[in-house]
């Protein structure tokens, strides 16, 4: 969103109306709306009685309600695309990388929880042609994760018998079911979720050799607490 | 839904309409539609249209769309307590009654996957009258398995360090979040899913102490395979 603008003005009158900031809170507001009535049920004009404008005015700035859904889930979608570059660029040992790897999942979904969950929960509602041109953005969690559990298994330290692509899947799934329950005003910070999640998830793929070497399950369950 | 057919016959007008079955098949359609276009966009139009009959025939059956909500999810629900029940009146020990709370949790998402994905998704559009008189039923999930747990580090095979009732809201959010993905028709048997599920649950909480008398973790992890 920022992006827009640091752009040089342009002749005429600008495509997406004049204020990106303002653009900014009316797309918060309607993932706002979005989130509490679902998709399907939210109109144009229930966004413009949130925002407290005529509906005529969100024409300057998208020309349907799909528009709204798809800049809420493609800015989401493209953060954590560079969210977990970050993790997986870092050379870390597979143990250390899946640790980071839930920590970084699991601070950015309380961080983005309201976009997190729409992506989540509405992403099939877009056009097949915007789900191919934001799939192709970046890898998926399951990918990323799928890679590291990978590698894992070849050093010896994921339990061989695991099925990478599924136990991916069941781990990502686990991590995303927190939206349904977390609230940033809970008796949890998300700090405590992600050392919670990397110590109960490292446990339940780590090999018979990785467990001895760290001295044991519980002393490797306690070992990626930061909080 | 079977109930209602076995009833001796009333004199006068039924208030449910005359046909048990057919009523099924209805409520059957109404959670396609449900399911498919979520609960906010469906119409009682909508559910008519699928079934193929006039929308004012629906009228005999329930008196507003919510009924058909809250039939699909107190049917739904009250078999998912009832089957906790058998798990829990079972006589085992911790470890063995956590894997079978992960089986027939399995179990019972893949068997009822429209419903059980429904009450997931829609429950909160229930009236509050009806959510209390739902959940007055018996315990959740969440409960029941916190339960479990907390059996399991009175007699030292679960890690102490974990908190039961976050490690429960944790386990159940990723069983839930196989309505998201599972398919009957899929490349994994609700069976296999139960076993992958079971192996990897149990790990991610069990103690040293288990650990250590099961002959290690590998071994405690393919210790509930039985597909």
């Amino acid at each position: 969103m920022s992006k827009t603008g640091t752009e040089p003005a342009k002749r005429g009158r600008p495509r997406r109306g004049p204020d990106p900031e303002r653009f900014a809170e009316i797309v918060e507001a309607a993932a706002a709306v979005i989130l509490e009535k679902g998709y399907s049920a939210t109109s144009i004009q229930d966004i413009a009685d949130r925002i407290g404008i005529l509906k005529g005015s969100l024409y300057h700035y998208v020309r349907s309600k799909e528009d709204f859904l798809y800049k809420i889930i493609k800015d989401v979608y493209d953060e954590a695309i560079a969210d977990m570059r970050s993790v997986t660029e870092a050379e870390r040992a597979p143990l250390e990388q899946l640790a980071a790897f839930v920590r970084a999942h699991v601070l950015f979904a309380a961080k983005h929880l309201v976009a997190y969950t729409i992506q989540l929960r509405e992403f099939d509602r877009l056009s097949e042609a915007r789900r191919a041109e934001i799939r192709e953005g970046g890898d998926t969690y399951v990918v990323v994760l799928q890679r590291i559990l990978e590698e894992g298994q070849r050093e010896g330290v994921i339990d061989g018998a695991i099925d990478p692509r599924l136990a991916s899947i069941m781990i990502t799934g686990e991590l995303n079911s927190m939206t349904r329950w977390y609230r940033p005003d809970g008796a949890k910070s998300a700090e405590q979720l992600a050392d919670v999640y990397s110590g109960m998830i490292v446990s339940s793929v780590a090999s018979e050799a990785a467990v001895s070497s760290a001295g044991g399950i519980e002393v490797l369950r306690a070992a990626f607490v930061q909080a």
